[in-house]
């Protein structure tokens, strides 16, 4: 609020930086909102927007984020949105014009906390090349999934369309680490293993074509849908005024309503998947989110004294 | 008919079977209603089954295909499906207890054409290990999406959870063909370069992990939602006399309601894309079925015969 962000939208930033901390995803957890503060004095993050709601259809759930957070749009139409799917079936939220997301699972994890099957993408400044680009074409275009388990924490992937997060990407150029093969391009757009020159090129989308086309579905359904900026027209979420306007998609699915046993039928298939050897997403975030519950965050004065100064 | 199908049945099969040469998609074309005679005689795919159509919610269709055919549970809703995701602004179509479906992009494809966006996921027999099990947990569980384009073609792709479908992988082994590094393995769940032991053993995920969370994700919008058989429980589409009992989900989006603009927007950046050396899928098929229309279909004399005497 200092920064210049009303009420609602500091609570919603502070409520998304925390979520991702506690869930033990650091890079965009409390030192993200170092990010989110730069933005909102450089203008790039309006703190003052309100976000506008619309329901066109009884399903359809629509903000214009005014500039803003991509969180308090959400969790205003979130009530609504839980109910109408509960009613209909499913429902779905689409924003465009708001600054970049975070952590996309924390969507996904609130619906799938009403016993909702989430899916939800989202894009901003290009990123990421494609198998016959030279240049970025995408954000790093995440998509994320949620099921809700019985009696547990639910089912939960959140994970970008490039090989790795760009977050992470900047943190090994920092550590001047090496990529495996295939994963970036230079500002030339030849392929590199250097991350530094990745920064400043372009990763690629993971597992080649097929990668590139979620990354196409993700940029349909999250800026297509929504009439949000195009990745390749975002501006950049780390320098400059203008907002990124990035789009955000959240579909919410009842499955109640098609199988009142969905629940109890998933975790026994979890267990069963988990006792193959199979990786169920999930519960490496609800450990961390338990061991926040009792013992807390443990943040470093380091990180503390550099958001206080800011 | 002759091998034991209602007319229904029949039509349902036999139009998809002609989309799919028509598109080019000869792997689940003509050659393909091979399988389904056979199928149709040994009983696992019921060719007198009538399907159960419910609508417990407004944006909710769900059949129970009775252990026919994919197609005629989802020709039967699709009027009332695309009506009613153009009131309520999205529904869906979940099926249980099909046989395989064949071409997914064809589900798609359909909903395209009334200028819907498209989602559709399906199921089948276990073909496709992850990283971390030794043997097959889900089918090549492909995914498919489609978008309206103004004018033209839609945007559309359909693709496997694996580097390649299982059809093109008993091409390759029916031709003794080597496979890339990292793309199946064998029986006894090692890495394989053989097709054919890659066909006795399963594919990989493409993409790694992240390709197994995809394939994960569309285990449970097919078969999770619709109570369909997991993967891991359905018996074969190539013999025995059980239904593999496969899931199919297909969720429809009315994007005018969000947007006007959205099929002129889409055009033009599918435009931009192609220029910029993106590969937007949907043309190559687009292309087929112009030349399908133009000149008619080629059909070989061997398989015709072959269609003959099944």
């Amino acid at each position: 609020m200092r920064a210049g962000a009303s009420r609602p939208q500091a609570e919603a930033l502070a409520r998304s930086v925390a979520a991702a901390e506690a869930e033990g995803n650091a890079s965009v957890g409390l030192a993200h909102l170092l990010d989110y503060l730069d933005a909102i004095r450089a203008g790039r993050l309006k703190g003052q927007a309100e976000p506008k709601l619309e329901r066109p259809a009884p399903a359809l759930f629509l903000s214009d984020a005014g500039g803003g957070s991509a969180h308090l749009g959400f969790e205003r139409a979130l009530g609504d949105l839980a109910a109408a799917a509960k009613t209909l079936g499913l429902a779905l939220f689409s924003q465009k014009n708001a600054f970049t997301c975070g952590a996309l699972g924390y969507f996904a994890a609130r619906l799938a906390e009403h016993d909702l099957v989430a899916l939800a993408a989202t894009n901003g400044p290009a990123l990421l090349a494609v198998p016959g680009a030279k240049q970025s074409i995408y954000c790093t275009n995440p998509l994320s999934f949620a099921a809700p388990l019985e009696g547990g924490p639910p089912l939960l992937f959140d994970q970008s369309s490039s090989p790795l997060a760009f977050v992470k990407l900047r943190e090994m150029a920092a550590c001047g680490e090496t990529l495996p093969e295939g994963w970036a391009i230079d500002v030339d757009g030849e392929p590199t293993a250097d991350a530094r020159a990745a920064v400043k090129g372009a990763l690629l989308a993971f597992g080649g074509p097929r990668g590139a086309n979620i990354a196409l579905m993700v940029e349909v359904l999250a800026a297509g849908l929504s009439g949000a900026n195009w990745s390749l027209d975002a501006p950049s979420f780390s320098s400059g005024e203008d907002c990124p306007g990035t789009g955000l998609f959240v579909l919410a699915l009842a499955p109640a309503l098609l199988d009142p046993d969905f629940t109890a039928r998933m975790k026994a298939q979890a267990e069963r998947l988990d006792a193959l050897g199979v990786h169920v997403p999930g519960r490496r975030r609800a450990e961390a989110l338990a061991r926040a519950e009792r013992e807390g965050l443990f943040v470093s004065r380091a990180l503390i004294d550099k958001i206080a100064a800011a």
